[in-house]
């Protein structure tokens, strides 16, 4: 299978490697000091699975024309930075092209399939802890399932070509029909978690058993219910209970939001909030809580990058 | 006129040394530092009024048995401090003692009102802004006027003498019919800048300013307006707005709450929203912005307290 992926970071460069290793033709499009490296080096991936190191082809956006038509796109990339890759995007999809669309969040697939049409798209969530540690080496700490479908709703045969091609890889794959549900019930973990702990600086399971903290995260979840139940996307009670289930994974754990919060990076704010708002208001579900923490969180992201 | 002052700090020694220096028979409940200093040493207020100097008597909580019966006791603690100073306050109560409460936010005249019966309780709101510097002195900034009124709503002859005594010894005084109604408009800028700007230690001008702040701020007052609505206060739309209205003055204000917090003090959270919420819940009304940042501000005071 012909496979490019765009955004050669922690989880682009570990499914990536993970294909390479098994076989396919992958190519990364990196950059920078990344580029350089995987042009001369093997990526090496310190993986729960086992360790290996595999020789991989990289190149820079500018020689995206230069490259043979590809089937899949793994799109890998922060949220933030979809639009910037929205030009490289066009020009790497051939005739029969399809985007793995592998962003956290939701709202993302909607806007690919805007601009590209929703036979492109296939939406994807990658249950995967994985750490770029520096180019050259990613770190593979938990998980890395995917779950994945066509976003049209109609299964296309290459979405099981490449569920086939990850699972031979060692990728535990769920092939879903309704990924739109999937992108959702994943959300309702993240939003509850990532922004409040990453506005106070806090660990889930001091989160999880904080009185302040709990009462704020019980009403997120409540209003990103009553939006997804405005969209018709129905949760069981049990599958909107569970994120406040007590397990000693949580209680140390510290979100992707404020680990890239402490290292100044860009939170992936609209993904996980903003889209949600945007949703809510235009049917006009009541979600104070989550615009207040939304606005709390840009607002300390920009002073902190005043400095 | 007997008056006795409960809470010697910023206001209540303020008023105090203005009612002193007219010749009321004035005592201070004090204690510390600040009881050793005033009973050596004057009281000592730099005002934009006019500076001046005045001996005072101060004396120990211990020492209240022995006072004479007083016709008023200025209690000018912090809200949060109220419930300590009850008992204080009970000995201070002889047959036709009233109290007036001079304490920030709402909910406090109501404590009073159940505890010692509404007839002794007249409610005030004090515009003022004084800094206590140190034992001995208060620095008088700006405002001064006194709004004040029965909580019965039965006009008492008490409330008219407490007025006169306060207006020869130079601050405006208006007594109103409807102190409950003028203090949740006082609350209504306390509570959309106190606790927002202590949560962001912003200024009040950035937050006017700031696109994030801001609309936290719209919601914080149209949750509050929906409070005091279901609780027949009502507000004329431009006594709402004023407090968004840009000034030269409010740009560089710190409030009361943010210096509280930077200087480690408990603050206001529950006489500024904690009473707001309650009463919210009584009646149904959402208040979720108002919640998110009071349990935000109860967390940072309790992990600040950590330290």
């Amino acid at each position: 299978m012909n496979i490019v992926v765009l955004g050669a970071g922690a989880i682009g460069g570990f499914y990536g490697a993970v294909l390479t290793r098994q076989g396919e033709n992958v190519t990364f499009i990196a950059r920078g000091k990344n580029l350089e490296h995987l042009q001369k080096h093997d990526l090496h991936i310190e993986s729960i699975w086992g360790d290996f190191s595999v020789p991989v082809k990289a190149v820079p956006a500018d020689d995206i024309p230069s490259l043979d038509p590809c089937d899949v796109v793994i799109l890998a990339v922060k949220s933030t930075a979809l639009m910037n890759v929205m030009p490289q995007l066009k020009e790497l999809l051939a005739e029969n092209t399809k985007i793995l669309c592998l962003l956290n969040g939701i709202g993302n697939e909607e806007v690919l399939a805007e601009e590209f049409g929703a036979e492109r798209v296939i939406g994807g969530s990658a249950f995967v802890s994985t750490i770029f540690e520096k180019p050259g080496l990613i770190q593979h700490v938990a998980e890395g399932k995917i779950v994945m479908g066509d976003w049209t709703k109609e299964r296309s045969k290459l979405v099981d070509q490449l569920a086939e091609v990850l699972t031979k890889a060692g990728v535990e794959i769920e092939v879903s029909d309704n990924i739109r549900q999937a992108k959702w019930e994943k959300l309702l973990w993240n939003i509850c978690f990532n922004p409040i702990t990453a506005l106070t600086q806090t660990k889930v399971g001091v989160a999880l058993k904080n009185q302040d903290i709990y009462p704020i995260m019980k009403r997120i979840q409540s209003e990103y219910l009553a939006v997804a139940k405005a969209y018709n996307i129905h949760f069981d009670p049990e599958k909107a209970d569970w994120i406040f289930e007590e397990n000693e994974d949580a209680g140390n754990h510290k979100t992707s939001m404020l680990q890239d919060f402490e290292s100044g990076k860009k939170m992936e704010l609209d993904a996980i909030m903003g889209y949600v708002i945007k949703l809510a208001h235009e049917k006009d579900i009541p979600v104070a809580t989550i615009e207040t923490i939304y606005h709390l969180l840009r607002f300390a992201e920009n002073e902190a990058n005043k400095n």
